[in-house]
C-alpha cells in the first residue's frame, strides 16, 4: 500500500539526515513507500526547499530515474554567530583558567546539543571538499572530533601522546616539539585505524602554540594522509604559533604568568568559513 | 504566512529528532509556522505514527494547551539485532586480539553510522529512566559514550586513569582495583565536570574484570551520583569478574595466553533490553 505523502516527508527527512553525504537513490524511497519516482520527486522539492528555507542544510537532488538525493548539513552565519556568542560568554569566565594557560572547555564540549553545532559550523567549512576522515588527539579532542566526523558522515581517528600502555595493537609514532616548553615528545596512531591516501581535517578543542596540532601533521605524512584542514574550538594565546593555517571558533587571552585573567573574543571562523572563499552552497 | 503541512513536518521532525527527551510546547510550533495549535496538533499525531512504524522512536504527546511533543529514540529488537550480527562478523577476527585478551575495536567505535546504532540501542534500554548524565573513561569509552549521550540528551563527563598531565582543574580521585592484573590504580575526574547527586550511566567500549568499571562506580560515589546501569560494546573474558549487573552487546571470548584465537558471541542486550522489563514504550 502507497505511504501518505506526509508520512514519507517525516521519514524521508529522519532517513536523509541520519545519512548526510550519501546518495540515497529515488528507487530506495520509491520501494520503501511503494510510491511512483514522480512523487518521490515531488517529497524531494518540498524537502529542498524546507531544509534550506531554515538554514539546515542542502539536499543535493541528481535528475533522472538513477537518481537520487545527498543531505549536506551546514549552518548560516547568523546561527553560527548566535552560537558563538553564547559560548563566548560561559567561557569568559575567570574561574575557567588553567595553569600555564589552558582552559577549562570540558563541561562545554560535553554537552551533545553544543557538539553538534560545533559539528555543523565546521562541516559547513568543507561543504565543498571530499573530507575522508577526522584526526583528533586524545583525550580532549574526542568529542568534538566525533561531532564532527557525524556531520561529514566519515570515520574519526584517535591520535596518542606520551607514554601508554595502549592497546591498539601496532602503531606508527612520530616526535614533536610541544609548542609551549620546547619539549620533545612522541604520538603515535594505530597503523590499522588509518588508511593511506586519504584527505583529512584535524581538529582539537584548544590550540595554543599548535605544537600538538603540528605532530598530527607530521603524523599524518606517515599515512601518506593530505591535510585538508585544521579546526579547534578555541585558540588560546601563544608567543609563538607553530600553525598558521586554522579555524577558530573562539580566541582565549589568559594571563600566562599569575592566572585567573581571561578575555575572550570570536575566533576566526567568520571570514574563514562565511567570508574566505565563494560558499556558494550556503548563499544561494 | 502560514507555512504548509509538509514543510512543517520536515522542519518538526528535524527539530524534535535534533532534540530528544526535550519538551517542545505546542505554542512554539505555532508560532514558528503561524499555524493554529489545532493544526500542529494533526501535525503532531503523523509524525507519531510515522515514527513508531518505522521504529524509529516515541513521540510522547502532551495534550491541552500547554502541552507539546518529547522525542524518545529507540531501536525494534530486529533492528538491533541485525546491527549486532553485523558487528558479530566484523569482530570476529584473529587479526582483532590484542596481548592480554584485549581487542582492536577502534576502527568500528569510530563511525559515526555504528555509534549512532549503539547509542539507539543503549538508550532503548533507559527510555523510561531519567538517565542525567553519562560517566566514560579516557580514552576509547568516549566516542561511544557521546553517542549514547546525544541519544539521551544529557552531558557525558571523562575519568582519566593513571598518571596524567591533565589540564583539567581541580580533581576528585580514587585508587581502585585492575581486575586482570590485580594492581592498585588511580582514576581522578575533574571537581566542576560533574554535579553531584545525578543519575548516570557507565558506558564504556571493553570490559574484562571490570576493575575500571569498578572504579567508575567508587568515584561516582564521591559525586554522591546514583549509577543506574553499566554499558559496553563488548565483554572480554575474565576469570573473575567484578562488575555483575550491566549490559553488552557482544561478547568476545579470546585466548589469554596464546593470543590469535577469538570467538564472538552476542552479548546479553536481548535479555537486558528487550526481554527483562516490561519495555512497554517500545512494545505498544
Amino acid at each position: 500500500m502507497k505511504t501518505p505523502r506526509a508520512e514519507r516527508l517525516v521519514d524521508m527527512t529522519r532517513y536523509l539526515m541520519e545519512r548526510p553525504r550519501t546518495l540515497v537513490p529515488l528507487t530506495f524511497f520509491a520501494n520503501r513507500f511503494s510510491s511512483a519516482k514522480s512523487s518521490i520527486s515531488e517529497d524531494l522539492t518540498i524537502l529542498k526547499k524546507t531544509l534550506k528555507e531554515r538554514g539546515v542544510g542542502l539536499l543535493e537532488t541528481i535528475p533522472g530515474a538513477a537518481g537520487g538525493a545527498k543531505f549536506y548539513p551546514y549552518i548560516l552565519e547568523r546561527e553560527a554567530d548566535e552560537f558563538v556568542n553564547d559560548m563566548l560568554k560561559q567561557v569568559n569566565d575567570e574561574t575557567r583558567v588553567l595553569p600555564g594557560g589552558y582552559v577549562y572547555l570540558s563541561d562545554l564540549l560535553g554537552q551533545p546539543a553544543i557538539l553538534r553545532q560545533v559539528g555543523r559550523i565546521i562541516a559547513t567549512e568543507y561543504l565543498d571538499m571530499d573530507i575522508q576522515a577526522v584526526m583528533t588527539a586524545a583525550t580532549k579532542g574526542v568529542p568534538m572530533a566525533a561531532a564532527v566526523a557525524a556531520q561529514l558522515n566519515v570515520p574519526f581517528v584517535i591520535v596518542r601522546s606520551g607514554e601508554n600502555k595502549v592497546t591498539e595493537g601496532p602503531t606508527v609514532s612520530v616526535n614533536y616539539l610541544t609548542g609551549s616548553s620546547k619539549h620533545v615528545e612522541k604520538m603515535e596512531l594505530s597503523r590499522r585505524s588509518l588508511p593511506t591516501g586519504l584527505n583529512i581535517l584535524i581538529v582539537d578543542d584548544f590550540m595554543k602554540a599548535g605544537g600538538t596540532i603540528n605532530g598530527m601533521k607530521t603524523l599524518a605524512k606517515e599515512f601518506d594522509s593530505h591535510v585538508k584542514g585544521v579546526a579547534v574550538f578555541a585558540e588560546g594565546r601563544a608567543r609563538q604559533r607553530q600553525v598558521d593555517d586554522f579555524t577558530s571558533l573562539l580566541h582565549v587571552d589568559t594571563n600566562l604568568d599569575s592566572g585567573e585573567v581571561i578575555k575572550v573574543q570570536i575566533g576566526n571562523y567568520k571570514e574563514n568559513i562565511f567570508r574566505g572563499r565563494e560558499n556558494r552552497s550556503v548563499r544561494n
